[in-house]
């Protein structure tokens, strides 16, 4: 068994094929009624500019959707890269055998039907780890959708429509996804057609049999194209491999959990065959691991922009400015409850604000009042991010004059230069934030409290980024700067 | 003082004038530019459908709008009903002491700079409120946009736009909102735009001198056009008239409060100058008056529909059902933490879902599979909705055919014909959900955390209603069904 271990390993990044085949068999793709297959197919086909080859296997050996067809891998000419088997369970190790004897080293088995689907299937899926172990091939899956990849418009996503294909990859971005799930990498992907930041790649993982969440949290680190690493997670079956890898990444890594409760955990169970974990012991493997974990599937769409858009928030003390005086009162109350500080400004600086001319209130959180100029934004946006008293920016302007969205285009680059962020939201209903953000692109928050969310993350993600390097560089005096931080209420 | 306090009760529920003037003056209404007065005059005139007569109040006299102008309120022929002044706050003493020469009964002060603006403001405020008491003049602010009525088309809330203002009007709803602040109302009016329940009244109270958040929920108690109601308070002056008022309310009451926090509190003083209320008073008043606090200004726009759309859910027992098995187990955590349960299945029940064809898992969460014909959903629907295993439903279908929006258009029906409500969620980004709801007209909520908490809020009220059913016809046993169920959890 420990042989056949190592015999794995020693193919170290090999995962990488999943992400760039130069060639791809689609295994059960068929001409037939509703053949999920052939939609593979006609996928890299017909709406991707994907320049691998594309064969189909299919009992009649027919071409699917413009894809060379045969009647088994071991008959397509040259060397086949990857196998997308997409057929009855009961099949699937029939197959597995047979990419073994083409060579193949790298499988994704979408079929259902496996460790979450009974006994038969956890014999099934006992043969297939057999087979793969034997010829050394790596599996990822089963009951999954594989991987989408914006950079190269490699899918094998099947169902997938040509006008979310194409809005999905349309401008491939920096945040790349390991999900458990199908039905929520849509929702995310749908999500970020709209938003600042777009999606790398995607990776539905499934059963895991193989590959899991941190073989692939290994790869998105070593992926230069990735900036942000988000996770959906029903399960985790090999908690000190997880924490390794994610212990070593300093690219922000956003997990959410299913199964906090004894009825999720449930629920998960039959849906992706995990044991029902328990969540306390995640939790802690998050907090060890630097991993930030996130209270929704929206959260893992909505955030990663503060950490793309926007420097790392560096300090607890925010100051907020609006034009609308309740939102003072609401993101004051959402600040104090995430563990961030509203920013005491001294006489000096309330002074500087007072000069620039219609300040209704100068203490945090300002008052801007209904009207301001151009300028008037400018040298608000100085005085307070130049403000050693402030470490970062909660601004709520109302969007009443298109100046406005103007300035905070304006605000976005002295965030940068004075390497300070601000979480933006303007009061508006989500549809109109939403056209706005994507018409503009500027970072925009749907609410004040996701605006609030993504400061508490950017500092999370901070204090994290203090710890790692201070275990980078050992020191004698074990109680650092970042470990008093971290029970000051943040993380 | 006691004589002055009974003179304002006796005049009873004359606030009706606020909502339905027949004569209205706009006070401090000029061709000036950026006048806000003008912009009131400009909508009433120009947008509104409003059948009033509506004049401008002015030094020069002139005409704004197509609105009569006049240089005193004295100078008007015929009655004024109500006087809404728009001024510097230094003058506003002076034009009240003249409405109430003119004999006008009702007056929206719209003017800022009074108890939230220091000692001089305070010392007006004392100068305004004297001359009321002695007239008998009801006040509404100052500092607020006082009333939009969607019935009759009267607005005095300034600087609207054209297209907001048709928007807001154009379909009138039964959802009415008191609200302490201007910017919030306006995210919630352009919210509602795009949803299934429209609003119907909006009043912003602000500073509050006189009419007060108590006085509008008596009066949108006794409005027959209001379903539901929506607060949002900064901050409690007469903490029993506000419990005495909402008491005896069966319609649903839905409050946020700012101020949870010292911080909030602070920063919601310098706004609409309320006291810093103890947020663990506000709870408690919440609770025995039956109101239900929420979380956020959103949900004062997404939870409505579950009143107006819906028949109350009367036990805690959910099935959920969904073709994403991800959100079985998401909606299963949010469940459990709402207080609500997931329903336990017989195997009776099960049998008959097993009999209606293509169910991956019929046991709780029912994993639909990914592709269902009409009548399955019918099937489904029937068998969950006529269980008395089952209390309420949370279906979370794709949206993958058209035909799926029409099952959720038979499962509205469905769900008053058995008396049991659906909080339906459709796993899609938030945009594509509001321009679904929107075009088709169907009560989906944004998220999964939403659709749970509008069950949890359903749920909720319907134990009120419960306990107020109880307090009107006293019973020997003071331990009522109701009274355990409150702290199972829910509430």
């Amino acid at each position: 068994m420990a042989v056949e271990v190592i015999t794995i390993k020693d193919k170290g990044d090999s995962v990488d094929t999943f992400f760039d085949p130069e060639s791809v068999a689609i295994i059960g793709a068929s001409n037939s009624p509703f053949n999920l297959g052939a939609t593979i197919c006609r996928t890299l086909h017909e709406f991707s500019s994907f320049d691998g080859r594309v064969y189909a296997v299919n009992r009649k050996g027919e071409a699917v959707h413009g894809c060379e067809g045969f009647v088994s891998v071991t008959d397509i000419p040259g060397d086949v890269d990857l196998a997308v088997i997409i057929t009855p369970a009961d099949v699937v190790p029939f197959f597995v055998k047979q990419c073994g004897e083409k060579g193949i080293g790298h499988i994704v088995i979408e079929s259902a039907g496996f460790s979450e689907g009974g006994e038969s299937g956890r014999t099934m899926q006992k043969e297939i780890d057999e087979t793969a172990r034997e010829q050394g091939i790596r599996i990822m899956g089963p009951n999954c959708l594989g991987v989408l990849n914006a950079r190269n418009q490699f899918c094998c996503f099947y169902g997938i429509f040509e006008d979310s294909f194409e809005a999905f990859m349309s401008e491939p971005g920096t945040v790349s996804y390991i999900i458990q799930s199908g039905g929520v990498v849509a929702v995310i992907l749908e999500s970020l057609v709209k938003d600042v930041v777009k999606v790398n790649k995607a990776i539905s993982i499934g059963n895991k049999s193989d590959v899991d969440e941190a073989d692939m949290i290994e790869y998105l680190d070593r992926d230069d194209t990735t900036e942000v690493i988000g996770m959906y997670l029903e399960n985790i079956q090999q908690g000190r491999k997880f924490l390794d890898a994610a212990r070593g990444v300093r690219k922000p890594i956003l997990a959410f959990k299913v199964g906090r409760t004894d009825e999720g955990a449930l629920a998960a169970q039959s849906h992706t065959a995990g044991m029902a974990n328990n969540d306390a012991i995640f939790e802690g493997v998050c907090r060890q691991a630097g991993i930030i974990r996130v209270n929704s599937i929206s959260e893992l769409h909505s955030l990663p922009k503060i950490f793309t858009s926007m420097p790392p928030l560096r300090g607890p003390r925010i100051a907020v400015f609006t034009n609308s005086g309740a939102f003072g009162g609401i993101t004051a109350d959402l600040l104090v409850d995430a563990g961030l500080e509203m920013a005491r400004l001294s006489p000096e600086t309330q002074e500087k604000l007072s000069r620039t001319g219609q300040i209704f209130n100068v203490s945090n959180p300002i008052d801007l009042g209904p009207a301001l100029s151009m300028q008037t934004f400018m040298d608000i946006f100085d005085i307070l991010l130049s403000s050693d008293e402030v470490d970062g920016l909660l601004p709520i302007p109302s969007l009443w004059h298109p100046m406005i969205i103007d300035a905070i285009g304006e605000l976005v680059k002295k965030c940068h230069h004075y390497r300070k962020p601000a979480a933006i939201y303007t009061p508006n209903a989500v549809y109109r934030t939403v056209s706005y953000r994507n018409e503009y692109q500027v970072p925009l928050f749907e609410s004040p409290e996701e605006a609030v969310r993504a400061l508490q993350v950017s500092y999370q993600h901070y204090l994290y980024s203090l710890r790692k390097d201070a275990e980078s560089y050992p020191v004698c005096n074990g109680e650092s700067a970042w470990n008093g931080k971290l029970h000051q209420g943040v993380a």
